[in-house]
């Protein structure tokens, strides 16, 4: 059986201008790895709504999951609840539970709560809550689309809530090879290891460091014995070039 | 005159499995923003020929500009520069320049030279080459899809190479006005000041920091003197609030 596959989309102009540097796609990709989800395509996207309706719709066909951060605040350029209603073709009403925590944050903080806040307590009609203890407004699952909030520490807390409900895939074991030699050297036997090994993933990322080179050669699997013995061939092939 | 846009696709299995963060979108970001290009959607892809093929067809019609990186190397995983050929219908040939580049180089270097470093001189039938001294190995542009390295001071150097090439668009001012206060707070003020200056792009950013918490509002337009007007004004509103 193949293990789950996942997208990623990643909703904010901020991004798309350079003025942020997103941290949550890493996050996410190390977590989804590490349960045997693999994570097959992310998209950052502006604050737009007929891009993110496409995206989503196309995403949520094509893999098991989809997960958003970005865009479910309470301000004009807060889209993406919206636009996953209507790529859902679903309503938007207050959530009741939604509301009631949003209250019992607010007066727990003893802070001022106005209409604006309530906004994030308007969901998609039948999505459930994705629960955010940090600043109380939650996210919400719909289908195999899960909408997380995209400031880093709420969004990590979110993905930290619903990782455990989500279904795990073999655990993929990876081990990485450091060659001090230029890509070019390694690329024959590779391609041999690669042709041999056909049940590994193999990657080949040439480094550059001051005035030193070479290559990480990864190799990906769910059986570290393989990996192992892949390793050591490709080990003892360079090693006879060299 | 509306300015140019751009997308950018990061090729790489790497960034997806999370054992590579990457850094390539925020500075390609960075500068397409200063000069007045706008970035308006990132593809991350596995390795994988059909989804470059498949996402580089769809957005060389959407936008202006589509600019590559990683895949294009002399291993087995390295499959960018086939898959481009292939999204444009377009035979791969040894370029001679390019096996020139590469030839130079090695003997620059003292390095030994190999068929497989040869990979890297095999162009799209028609492309231009983009430089790239820190290594020989040369990027290509084709209609209006750049491709380059994914390793990251090879990208930049490639990225240098190109912005002067590029047709740019009006500059784009940013100011950011910092408000410690909650995004619920601001949120209605906030939806006052957008609806009057429609030509203005008005970005909201919540932050945690410890237990402080607050509102990154940025204004950004063509127009310096309207997102001062903007800046004024909400600054005014929210004061007279709280």
């Amino acid at each position: 059986m193949k293990n789950p596959t996942a997208s990623m989309v990643v909703i904010g102009d901020e991004i798309l201008s350079g003025r942020t540097s997103d941290t949550n796609i890493n996050y996410l990709a190390r977590k989804l790895f590490k349960i045997g989800i693999e994570l097959k395509e992310v998209r950052i996207l502006k604050d737009c709504k007929k891009s993110i309706i496409c995206s989503v719709n196309n995403l949520k066909k094509s893999f098991d999951y989809v997960f958003t951060c970005g865009g479910i605040g309470p301000t004009h350029d807060d889209i993406t609840t919206e636009s996953i209603a209507e790529a859902f073709d679903l309503k938007i009403e207050i959530h009741k539970e939604a509301k009631k925590k949003l209250k019992d944050y607010y007066s727990r903080k003893n802070k001022k709560i106005n209409s604006a806040i309530f906004k994030m307590a308007k969901i998609p009609l039948g999505a459930s809550l994705i629960d955010n203890n940090l600043t109380g407004a939650p996210g919400f699952q719909i289908g195999n689309v899960y909408v997380m909030a995209g400031v880093p520490k709420i969004f990590k807390e979110m993905v930290l809530n619903i990782l455990p409900t989500l279904e795990t895939g073999k655990p993929i074991f990876t081990k990485t090879y450091i060659f001090l030699i230029g890509e070019g050297q390694i690329a024959s036997p590779l391609n041999e290891i690669a042709k041999e090994f056909t049940d590994l993933k193999i990657g080949s990322y040439p480094f550059l460091k001051d005035e030193e080179y070479g290559v990480n050669v990864t190799f990906s699997g769910v059986s570290f014995e393989l990996i192992e013995r892949a390793g050591s061939k490709l080990k003892s092939i360079v090693n006879g070039v060299k």
